[in-house]
């Protein structure tokens, strides 16, 4: 594919979504309460653990091969200016006993909900002070945590990957900056790959945008290729168990409408329930070729947390 | 099983180990390096992790169930003196746009690599100066982390994970304070479940402490029943990818031969680098009868870091 | 005076006083706002801060004897269960050059601005969701401080200050737990003393609680002698610029009304806006028989803060 | 005087102290201890703590006015690279009884001793391992602080302070980028002043730099004027309590000699035993023309620590 075709493609959808995106306003909380899952439910998504979606990912594990979609942790990666990662080693304490056992530790100081590839929980996000299910932040919040939608009501998530591989689709390693991803790329992309998506699916959206970590940080936090909000109300309706990516805020940046501010937020979380994947690394994945695998990810039960660094994987 | 026998069978093995434990003493360098992964090796038992590792532990889910064997993390759990896990929730930043989307996170503050159900690395332990493979503390420590040893060479672990329930053997549902498990107590319990020992096996050490968890943390941080010498080096010549416990410190504490601190850690980390899982919740799991399932575990990538936190899952 | 007659004392005034503090109500808004010191003013007390204050305070400077009114801050001092202090030996950091300059520092985290001997701001404390001249909570908190009544505004005090020594004058070398400090106890200490009072002054008042501190923490947390609410509104009525105490809470605790928690606390930093000092050491000063001295204290600017810890000093 | 004459002097300076500077070489352990105030002395300077001091201090309060010397802490002032200073706000907890008492407090993370205004303890600097009095720092150092040199060893200071104002010697606002100040600079200065130097004073260098904190940041943290060598020595010869200026390391930076890294950091606290207080606020104090006045500073009582940030007066 020509560079000056690519160009025009971007530019048509660009257009496309910035007409829907302008007309996107966030449902009152009587149109999306309760939630499917139940008035009170604080698990969303994650309801659709169960034997036989585990089954169906074990069934898809043939080789063996286990490839890592999770980040190192270290205090340059790229990271949102409110936030942090440190760690400040503790030094060799010494025990008296005669075998000379020494240990050592170090103490973490960071948003460790909400840094490196994360897992985001329904606490995180609000439309005004309404949380998913209605649930109110000032209802449920306090000095440590929520006493709702904390994430340790999630439990480790085991299902069918889908991997939806944007740039193989457009014959590029990275999309350009800002590219909305639109429903007709996901569509052909899917059907290029022969896959079809079904509910309880974890679907990582590649970007290419991940080739930036670590070799382009203040790039890889500005403006970014991701999905708008056409491509993520699509997503939604096929009821995946979560959706991620390989950037920060899986939606496009800038929204093409200024006027709103990371909607793929709300309409995951808050409107519909579903779990983020955030700052996944998908390199490998998508250059294995694999469009379908077991998806694993374990996120910390943090008590009232409102996400969790992760090192999800997948296998097949 | 009389309560009287049990006593008796207590007695004996005690006896046993603790002439085994006062003879214990640890290796120098020259006994131990380099380790049988080569000079220079940081990833110990983790190069167990192979495709074949991974099929063997995928053909052993056969009804979709996954057991968590990780605890919530939460400022009231118990917990090591020296360390805490704290989190301070930032309250809803609101974001100016038409969509009212607000966002919390927290910061966490915690020795998060040592913490809750948790994942020990090589850099965690020493003998004297010398950690696994005999890197030496005063080259590779900073600051900020080890430059070898860290925890980011460990990856996800996919294996086949054996339960093996010292409690169900004798007829309790908890060992009792400072019970030490001996090599004949893992070799009866195996051969009561009848289940062999494999090559990469995640060997589970169950002692029932883990009841004491929430309901009486003071107990369950002071003394407790766990492995003994003989019997770790026992394990450790089975050649496992880990040994984890529902315990804090998996050794028995305190050790029969109070001379020696911890020998476990130095026999697992630093002598045969095998990596421990602290802190694991098995109730549901051994009341589950099942004695070998897939396990995975998920370490966080820290750079340069001892440990992890983690949520592992047994799966079958 | 025999321990008897001690006790009677206390006994009336604690019946006395409770009469007072039953009827106790806060103020409305618009009984205490705007402040005396004008609409908008976030330095209350702090605002006699002049030339003429400065003056006065150094005449008193007479010997040149400096006493220390702050405790060392160290992380087993006592302290509120939601606080902490701790340090974090960041190791030396040895830098090339010929000089062979090593760097050690250190992570501090902690509260720090309500740990140890402590200064307390305005936006510590609210009726309500108001603050001192009625600004409010929700117009002035961020994640990150306040917008108003931080402590920046505050500045270093360099006044008379007056110790009012209360255990001095009932003969014993600490008030008993929980004895409620009586407006006649104040006035007859000072007679005792030979000192009046005047605007300006830092009134140290002295109940021998810190005697506990460092050899019996858990008491010093727990109940305490000290001001009732008569004895804090007739000190608010002198106009000083601060008020302090050797115990934790200015206040007697329990409060002898327990539907009123802490109301010297309301008394002084919110409705008459005059600063507070906590856990005070005032054994070396009391024992030096100092009854007025040049008071010196230097708060942290820390911007949006509510407090700072402090190291006082009285110089005579 | 003219831009041109500043400029000559400039570079003589320059040349004068780089051959200064080449010379520098630590002295042994055994040609600068025991240090001058006895062997395993922890103190140095802080020696000069003595009622005289403090009446020859006071004296020199004759109007009552108080120039604050110190910076207001917040997130966004200059700091080192491996420094920060975050305050994390926890909002509102509402009391239950009638009074409707809410209270405010945050945690602050931060190398609090050695951000902002700062004074730096002993414990701060080495040559090699050896300390001020040849301490170790293999045999003091823990965890959690200093067990010698820590910052509680030195109590508050009230002496007298003398502002040594080059600029104002050289007819600048600010000495150049690098600029080294040299003994002449201090002799003329002080002379130009009519100031003589005593021993136990608090000695303040205006450079001007100052006027770059929170103006551009950037800049302030890089090369910036301070003392040389030569000057260092011959402010110690001067027997002050402590040295401070206006700027983030005393030294000039770069040090002219780069093969020598911030010798002043040694000289006066592994040396001589001097303290140092860094990122003075001195433009006030300058424009007062005041050169004599009493200084106060109260360094918080860290145990173990290594420094504090600070908020010092002068009095006048």
């Amino acid at each position: 594919m020509s560079r000056v075709l690519i160009l025009a493609i971007v530019l048509v959808g660009g257009v496309s979504s910035a007409a829907h995106a302008q007309s996107w306003q966030t449902p009152s909380d009587a149109q999306r309460c309760p939630s499917k899952w139940g008035a009170g439910d604080q698990r969303g998504s994650a309801n659709h653990m169960k034997p036989e979606t585990v089954l169906r990912a074990a069934r898809l594990i043939k080789t063996g091969q286990v490839i890592e979609l999770g980040r190192v942790l270290s205090a340059s990666m790229p990271i949102q200016a409110t936030r942090r990662f440190e760690i400040h080693t503790k030094r060799t304490q010494m025990n008296d006993a005669s075998n000379r056992r020494g240990s050592n530790e170090e103490l973490v100081v960071a948003e460790i909900g909400q840094v490196g590839t994360q897992f985001d929980g329904f606490s995180h996000q609000t439309i005004g002070n309404s949380m998913y299910n209605c649930h109110k932040v000032e209802e449920v919040a306090s000095r440590n945590g929520f006493s709702k939608l904390g994430l340790e009501n999630v439990g480790a998530l085991m299902t069918r990957g889908v991997l939806i591989d944007v740039p193989a689709l457009k014959g590029v390693q990275m999309l350009p900056d800002s590219y909305e991803i639109t429903v007709a790329d996901l569509q052909q992309a899917l059907k290029k790959q022969g896959v079809t998506l079904q509910p309880a699916d974890a679907i990582l959206v590649h970007t290419g945008w991940g080739r930036l970590w670590g070799t382009d940080n203040s790039r890889y936090m500005g403006p970014n290729p991701g999905l708008g909000v056409a491509a993520a109300e699509w997503l939604a309706r096929q009821d995946p168990i979560l959706v991620g990516s390989d950037n920060a805020p899986v939606n496009v940046t800038p929204n093409p409408d200024p006027k709103v501010s990371n909607p793929v937020h709300q309409i995951m979380l808050v409107i519909n329930g579903i779990h983020l994947l955030e700052n996944l690394k998908l390199d490998e994945l998508a250059a294995s070729g694999a469009h379908e695998f077991a998806l694993v990810v374990q996120p910390l039960k943090i008590e009232g947390g409102t996400g969790s660094t992760v090192a999800p994987i997948a296998v097949r």
